[in-house]
């Protein structure tokens, strides 16, 4: 899929959304688990109810690894299920040496027919590269992530001018990360995770990426905001794919789960699509 | 698995070998193509050959995950392979935010009987410290790591005197990792994954984590000297798992493979044993 073409869906759905598939047995209504494969009728019944209202949708592994191999079958189905004009995210946060990354890739873009993967930098650029040879598909770098944890090496100021690399002095090891994979991929098949809960950041980051998408979570239950993500964060091609994961799926635990992730689905690209007449 | 019992198993083995299952359906012998699980067959043949000369064993996920959700079948068969008293390590390096961490250690903990799984430090302590809920299990945490792109970020110099937090001026950002999540495990549920491709770096390490295992890739393969290793890390428990993958499990792609694999562990033992009476 190219910028082009997730910009199209944008416009054509005037939304930014990612629905995040984190599904999770214990928390699916009771009726479900009556059904051969409860997790797949419960993704099937949210893209079912959503599909109109986003433009993508990530899945994260470790709800289906949790399962085992019925899990990962369950995802599959998940994956082919979704329609071809939509954006499906494997959120995965690998990365491994050289040749064990080629795995991966070989994972999600050849055995599932994921559009993109989201790695950890924390290897270096022979653990995401192997990612950047399938035309089409997408790396999401973790760049700034929004959990709590995220201080404790993102934010660490890394020393020396960085001048003969970059033309900044001072440096985050987050915007260090931003400088480095910019030169090792291009905005047409890389992004970045960046975390809303301080969304004064993402203006500062979008410095260092002008053209790139940021994938954005923590809005919603992660207590970003919505409309500082779009002030801070837009560029010309919107550049957001903003997720919200259990403030959608999980909206209502009731026989109206549907109904409920729809209309938290519907409520969001409706804000979005006020921002974006704002914003782009 | 406690400390003690894997230092129990050095002893009694004269080893502290660590086989990677990184297993490749397009480069295990033809013959095992026509059994039923050719993956687990050939685990099984290597676990065989292997099982007296060495510790651990361990799996990449990257391999088993390349193939679907019959790979998973295949790893969750090879793991209930393994005697019960060989430390078997989930190489996944994974990492998320606390409540998806959490679900990666209920798959590999709980769903899948692994006793260590190893963890990418980018997102920090609430992405790290749900995997040490479970009694006797263990994180291995990637430090430095032994490929070519552990120099763009692992040995970024981070700026400022650390002395608030630890009592060292000048840290890189491999040592802050460290010296960060020796805070949040003990050395009897966390290790390190140390590179041997410069043991110099071993030896610092070790004045920063003196009781910790470290888990090192990289002997054989990736260039890596056993005897420097050795010299550089060893502590009064070993302290050292050393990992050795493709130059034992594909010793040969002919139908001697396993016996191949065999005289390959059984040499890496015997240096093993007398580095274990010349350190230990």
């Amino acid at each position: 899929m190219t910028r082009d073409d997730i910009f199209n869906q944008i416009k054509i759905k005037e939304s930014f959304l990612c629905v995040g598939l984190d599904t999770d047995i214990h928390k699916i209504p009771a009726h479900l688990l009556k059904t051969d494969d409860p997790i797949f009728e419960f993704n099937k019944c949210i893209i079912d109810a959503t599909v109109d209202y986003c433009i993508a949708y990530k899945p994260n592994l470790a709800f289906y690894e949790a399962m085992g191999p019925s899990g990962l079958e369950s995802l599959e189905k998940t994956v082919e299920y979704i329609p071809d004009d939509l954006f499906v995210i494997a959120d995965a946060k690998r990365g491994d040496i050289g040749n064990t990354s080629a795995m991966y890739a070989k994972a999600f873009f050849e055995r599932m027919e994921f559009d993109a993967v989201t790695v950890s930098p924390y290897m270096g650029h022979d653990s995401i590269l192997p990612f950047f040879e399938y035309n089409g598909k997408w790396v999401i770098v973790l760049a700034l992530t929004s959990n709590a944890g995220s201080s404790d090496f993102q934010h660490l100021d890394i020393a020396g001018d960085h001048e003969d690399f970059f033309d900044i002095e001072e440096m985050e090891l987050f915007e260090i990360v931003i400088k480095k994979c910019i030169t090792w991929g291009t905005p047409d098949n890389l992004m970045f995770v960046v975390g809303a809960t301080k969304p004064t950041y993402i203006s500062q980051i979008r410095k260092l990426a002008k053209e790139h998408f940021f994938l954005v979570p923590g809005v919603g239950e992660q207590g970003g905001d919505l409309k500082e993500v779009a002030a801070y964060g837009m560029n010309d091609k919107c550049g957001l794919i903003v997720n919200s994961s259990r403030s959608i799926i999980y909206a209502s635990n009731g026989n109206d789960f549907a109904v409920a992730a729809l209309n938290a689905a519907k409520k969001l690209q409706e804000e979005m699509a006020s921002l974006l007449q704002v914003h782009a």
